[in-house]
């Protein structure tokens, strides 16, 4: 089975960036990484590096987006829990031929050559699954 | 500021540890430490070790927790985020004097000695947070 290597980050949706920063930076302690649009996503995001893994704040951009969509449905909070895994192609395969439904059945290339798959949350028990090859 | 050193675990509330497994283990491909019966919580764990986090699967025990009525008011899914600080009662200070809402003033100590406090996600941006000291 192709291996699950670590928790590439966690992602939480925000109202506003610069907002959330006032507790995940300045109060709880984390540290800001760099923060960038990625206009792909209808998203920007804050990228708080953490050990091995990473909290990332996720800003809707623009009011049409399905991500604005469900934030104006359910508010703030975890969005997505993103596993990178060692080949995204196999790992489809084994889930499909596992009975789980996927969002994306092949993996999509983003600009900077990163591979990236989502799987339905029916299929988790509830929890918006990533998957990303580097 | 105290540090907060990595993320501790990611905590998905589930109905059944049995049938969460079949997703989480047998499909993804992630390892299971072990599962245990966590009767301060009202909940049975199953830890899922990865890089330097790991994944929870918490199922409530009992009809009449805290856990259980969340679960049956609005379904699985990821439940909490817990973050390894050094200092607990130095992070709650820090926290209070920044006007954050605690749902612990003070960390309980539980059996194994660790130490344990939740931020209200009121503060958070709808995200339960969990401090934990070990």
């Amino acid at each position: 089975m192709t291996e699950v290597k670590k928790i590439a980050h966690v992602a939480i949706l925000v109202e506003d960036i610069d907002d959330a920063l006032k507790f995940w930076r300045d109060a709880l302690g984390l540290e800001l990484g760099h923060v960038e649009e990625v206009p792909s996503q209808g998203a920007a995001v804050a990228f708080l590096p953490l050990g091995d893994t990473e909290v990332e704040l996720v800003q809707p951009l623009g009011e049409d987006s399905g991500l604005a969509k469900y934030l104006a449905q359910r508010g703030g909070g975890m969005h997505h829990l993103c596993f990178e895994v060692e080949d995204i192609s196999a790992k489809l395969e084994e889930l499909k031929a596992a009975g789980v439904r996927l969002i994306n059945e092949e993996a999509s290339t983003l600009e900077d050559g990163r591979q990236i798959a989502f799987i339905h949350p029916k299929s988790t028990g509830g929890v918006l699954v990533e998957l990303v090859q580097y």
